[in-house]
């Protein structure tokens, strides 16, 4: 581990939306790096109001003056960013998908799954920071797929629900609160999320059955896993394989009980659960996945991954 | 159909709970009826506040002056109740689980699927009304069982999500504001919710996986439900079976989009949809069933019952 | 009263606005009426979801066809739309503040105070359906100014809170739900509401401190009001004057308890109460009024006011 | 300020209502004490949840272990417990209105407004921590009486609105979820509130007209304040007043803007913003204070005394 005499400066590029104003919030509770600078288009010249900073605009952007950078930007704008970064030889954690498995250019990144493969993520160059459907399905079946546990060529469903800011900030109709308030309801029907590329990537072999739906609140994700087991699998080995697999992981959290989004949301935690199904018992085995999609769905892991990348603990400054 | 020259006075037995006002509410629009006297123990004495009558204790309940009792009490309760009504030659519809499938006295009543079996319901003088979670999957899946477009003995996953007053109105700390707001969890895990008695009773051979959770609304259930189909069984197929099965029935609907609550919610109605699965077709159909738990899941259905008993048409007065 | 042979013919012009929306839903309960046409610019070809008509943009809008339209239209719009259909002869209710006290264009229009000034809307050609705050403060008042029950010269202090929707429907940030839900604030401070305009052109003389603040809710408006009161005016004097000037408006209530949200929304009736305050008895009472921004706040008294125009009982349609 | 060289055990009394969760909550993030024992009659024996603790009844509670005791019980229930861990030397800080100006034991305690009197803190045995509306409706007004700002004799209206938490967890029919959802409404109307007499004992010879409203929101507080000022008295001048008077005080801020809730939820911050209003000019300037009921309002301030007391910094280990 690396030793730093002082704090490492640090860009956020998109601190604006969601997951920038996030990625603020959790390094403000960093005592090991500081936010050297914050950009936005549209806020320009305002203080960011969670750091002590002024937003300025991309391009009046300090790239010299820091060691890593934060990608924020919607989807598709961070291709650029990245070159331009990473050609002034700075590291860069990528928010976006736009370098995740299944857009193209993952090749040209390291997937940042931080409690999985953290050893990868040390030394790379350019994260790609994982999309926060895929963060809770790995975490929960990478252990159970490692051990055999899934019953082959059998459907796995994903019935997952999420908080509204996982759409983004951008302006939207359908995201206006008079829209959401009182609703719920399924969206990306017929297994068609764009996520799907991502999950599937990282889970070959599984057949995948993904659907989500939009919570009227604005944080929080949990997703609910229909798992058809191999013969002998049940929920309290299935229990005993996460609490192996994620025994040095701070922010993961397996419970006996059932994980709830208020156990979670404004935190960098993540909970899983598994029960055997009554008249199902030994065929499917159901698991539960609560996280902050702006928490371990982004910004919380974009940091652990920086910590590895930085020399720090995975955790430090995380909110567990 | 019998002539009504006119109104048919009723008695509303638990007129303060959530099913017990929803049920004054669907009775203050029906120009056929009213609504002669409500009880209620812990309100006797006051104003009813939706119909224009004072609230009276159960012992003083004049039972004599109606024709028929709509039963809204907790679970357990109405057994006395109905057994009074019936030998004072009153008919009964009661909301409870009491005379429900699985519940030991089914065969003491007639089971009120109002769209699916209404003419059984005609001469009835006891009414099961069915319960909310299962009014949605037997209307979903009866008319796909009838075709046999299920895939013999595949488990059905039931993914479900209410609002919280199909919990009840008596006081409960999990039931608070501050404890719902800003959650969403799963409950009765392990395919454990009373329920699943009567759907198993009402779908024989079906394995049914039922997994509910607690959505922070007060009204709205949304049934997502992950079906193995038989060969050749598509979405389309899926559709056309249910607009055959209910072209009569003037609260069902059948979408080609996507079914959401706020369709619903403070209406009897309830909207079907079904969704092919990229990779999975032909595989796993996803159904999606939307309607008030207070609504077509309790009050309204109950509503319909009343109106097949009494010889109105089957959606006099009901809010589609 | 004229008689009505048949339904007649109506135009909603801009009718997926949130008051578009809702004169759409409180034409569709009432059986005197039909809507003919409906417009929109951004959904024109598509169903209306409300009626069972397809929407058109404005320029095909069969205006010959239709006795009277609502308009529907962001503030500012609304003066060529009403010059055009006053042309044609036909009869407009303006939902915009466009031709509202304050707008400068207040002469060309009948102010439609419908419980108020009701004989002067029978025989107009363009009616101004006035503001959703004014409404309320204006039922509140006007009664009381009449009688000489407030204090002379004493500033009123009106605090209100409305939900979102009286923002409109129009994609902005702040109105998103992740910026909405959690939060209460207050906007337009420093006496700064638009809406004061209307307000001081109806209540000469009466110095108004008004203050909203926005609820995270869909619907529903409260404004308590802290009224300096003259010698010998209570709360109970109070409830008097109103019930004697509302005798006859079915959708206007007077309570001795406390008007909320929940006994309003959805519908188009208004809930007036006052209070004396302990220690201050004698010199403010404090008032509240409870209403829907989008019923008795919009759509409710434009159809009361059509009403009124069209020879129907002022009420008709609405839901109170 | 004395030195600590271990952490200060300490003991919460009443750790399952929300201002005993939100206590642990706070303790949890101060790195010089340490919960040494938290009860509960209903949930002894299981886990607390927020510190590394089983719950124990309040007969087992080990007294001589702690410095000092935070009570956290329902109103009246206070005063047995403060008079046994002051006989046993211990120090006392009550969240209950038992020691409160009003409650007829005022005399016993010390008041605890921490940032106006932090003086008086330092020493006492036992404090009696403000209530939640009259923590902000002082931290308003006391600068601006001490400079003579007011009008003399000339009512001062607050209207407050606060989020359910405030009302404690103990289960009521009205505080269920499906009961404050959608709406919003006064309470305690007619100048009725108990936290009346506290505030009045603090700002002898102001005239206050005090209304609390219920928001659907778990937390949170805006009072908006309509100040008649004397003479010459402006929106900057009373922040300039505010300014001077927290010059030191790391949880207040004062804004040009408008203080809203989602600035200081979870949080034991509070903000002040103050405004002209048009028309009214050198008449009645509008004062807003936000902050979270169960932090400034409750948690927060008891901790920052329990800080006086013990000799650290103020703000220790709160959330600003």
């Amino acid at each position: 581990m690396k030793m730093h005499t002082s704090s490492i400066p640090l860009g956020v590029v998109g601190a604006t939306g969601y997951t920038g104003l996030e990625v603020l919030r959790v390094l403000s509770g960093h005592d090991g790096v500081h936010v050297a600078f914050a950009t936005s288009e549209s806020q320009a010249g305002e203080p960011s109001g969670v750091v002590g900073l002024d937003l300025v605009d991309a391009r009046s952007a300090p790239l010299d003056g820091v060691e890593l950078v934060f990608l924020c930007l919607p989807h598709g704008a961070a291709v650029p960013w990245a070159e331009r970064a990473l050609a002034a030889g700075k590291r860069v954690v990528d928010l976006t998908a736009d370098h995740r498995p299944g857009s193209g250019r993952d090749a040209d990144a390291v997937y940042g799954m931080a409690d999985l493969e953290g050893e990868k993520v040390r030394c790379a160059r350019l994260v790609a920071n994982p999309g926060c459907y895929p963060t809770g399905v790995q975490l929960a079946l990478q252990p159970l797929v490692k051990h055999g546990m899934l019953k082959p060529g059998a459907p796995v469903v994903v019935n997952a629900a999420s908080g509204v800011t996982g759409a983004g900030r951008t302006p939207k109709r359908e995201l206006l609160f008079a829209e959401v308030a009182g609703d719920y309801r399924a969206y990306a029907t017929g297994n068609g999320h764009r996520h799907l590329l991502e999950m599937r990537a990282r889970l070959p072999g599984v057949p995948l059955l993904f659907q989500p739906h939009l919570l009227p609140l604005a944080r929080g994700i949990l997703e609910t896993i229909y798992l058809p087991v191999a013969e002998g699998v049940d929920a309290a080995r299935i229990r005993t394989a996460w609490v192996d697999a994620y025994a040095g992981a701070a922010t993961i959290r397996v419970t006996d009980g059932v994980p709830r989004l208020v156990d979670v949301v404004d935190s960098d935690a993540l909970v899983l659960g598994a029960s055997d199904n009554a008249g199902l018992a030994g065929e499917v085995v159901t698991l539960m996945v609560a996280f902050d999609n702006l928490g371990k769905g982004a910004a919380g892991q974009a940091v652990q991954n920086m910590n590895l990348m930085l020399g720090f603990e995975p955790e430090r400054g995380l909110r567990c």
